[in-house]
């Protein structure tokens, strides 16, 4: 269902030293998976890269040719190490220039006292690209064709992420459906298989974990059909009864 | 620093739907990068893709033939989505078969009764690999050439993860020193710029982030160089004060 050739699809290209090193974990990967899935919008792909121009560069492009959509986070900022938006201008032949628009938003948010030369840094631009608000800190992002160039603070993220949506086009969106099990994977996992063959139109992931000392599993449905997710929860529900297993939770 | 010929690489690929999602936060790529660090190979990119066999291949051969070390984490367990192993074994022309060693390990774990289809399906290992032990639930991974598959399951995956750090040879340990001030990325940016072309040596990122209501910094600082660390460490908190700046924590 997943990879059918109708369907949208998007990548996250988080862009970060600090993500890679483990010092920082990521956020906005699962922002904008969650919200990919509510605008039909199947996000395919996550890499997460190091600031460093021409790994930013390949995989923006590489990315660009096989998404629809192409969603970087991070190094938009005022400081030496914020190279994303030279690099994504160096892709696509533009010069950066100082944008009128984000100067004037900028000057109004900060006010010319605050507004020195590293913060202005932000204003500046690749040529003819289609800016994004940022209704928290004035900064924008931007976007060049199905690029979409975001920061990487994930409150403000999410909320240029809000302001781009009616710019994307996804398809019908993707309702899931979860059950925790205190059964294990080796028990259930029979049962699945036939579960998943009656249901091809649901796509069933089984995700074991590991807490105070014991195995469970997540059972996730994800389809875009309502009926068969209903008639598959029930299925499944009673599957767990037969295996004699307890269901924690559902969602 | 981080992008010369001689260091030592690696890349993470998690391989799962439910990631992507956004319904599971990913816990493997950062203590992978913690240790990675530890073990002086620097974590180059990570990706996060779905359960789909072609991609899983794909993005495996692009990634092993791009870095010294790939390591993937998700999809060996015994359910229907865990396709892992055999995407592995195709990508490397080989057979997957029953691993007498795995057999046994999983028949001492789980005993007859409870060794069933679904849990032996977790012994069948690709031809000639080298397993990886899991002293935590008996199912090994496997290790070839340079790839190396681990379960997804974090605290499993961990725990099979420091049975192979004899097998990777690194390069100097990667230090780490950072402060996190109150400072906006705004106002440190010139001087930041200035310690960069002062000491570069160092890596310094600079981190934004938006706590009740509040803009703030993390400064980190990577080298393999310790005097260098110290020296810049000092000249960093000096850059803080001079600004009239708060040093919230340093670690």
């Amino acid at each position: 269902m997943e990879n059918t050739n109708s369907a949208v699809t998007a990548c996250v290209v988080v862009i970060g030293n600090e993500i890679l090193s483990g010092r920082t974990k990521d956020q906005n990967i699962s922002y904008i998976g969650k919200r990919c899935d509510e605008l039909g919008i199947i996000l395919q792909e996550s890499r997460i890269i190091p600031d460093l121009e021409q790994v930013i560069i390949n995989t923006v492009d590489a990315c660009r040719k096989k998404f629809d959509y192409v969603f970087t986070t991070g190094g938009i900022g005022p400081t030496h190490d914020d190279i994303t938006t030279a690099a994504i201008a160096k892709l696509f032949h533009l010069v950066v220039e100082r944008n009128k628009q984000a100067e004037k938003v900028m000057m109004e948010y900060y006010g010319p006292d605050r507004l020195n030369a590293s913060r202005l840094k932000m204003a500046d631009i690749p040529s003819g690209a289609e800016l994004i608000d940022n209704p928290v800190s004035a900064a924008p992002g931007f976007q060049i064709e199905n690029v979409f160039v975001l920061p990487g603070v994930p409150l403000i993220m999410q909320a240029m992420f809000e302001g781009i949506t009616d710019r994307l086009t996804g398809g019908d969106p993707v309702l899931t459906a979860s059950i925790i099990t205190g059964l294990t994977e080796g028990e259930l996992a029979e049962g699945l298989g036939v579960l998943q063959e009656k249901f091809p139109e649901v796509s069933i992931g089984s995700y074991p974990f590991f807490r105070h000392g014991k195995l469970g599993v997540n059972l996730v449905m994800r389809t875009t059909d309502a009926d068969k997710l209903d008639e598959l929860t029930d299925n499944m529900k009673s599957l767990i009864i037969r295996l004699k297993g307890k269901i924690i939770s559902t969602a």
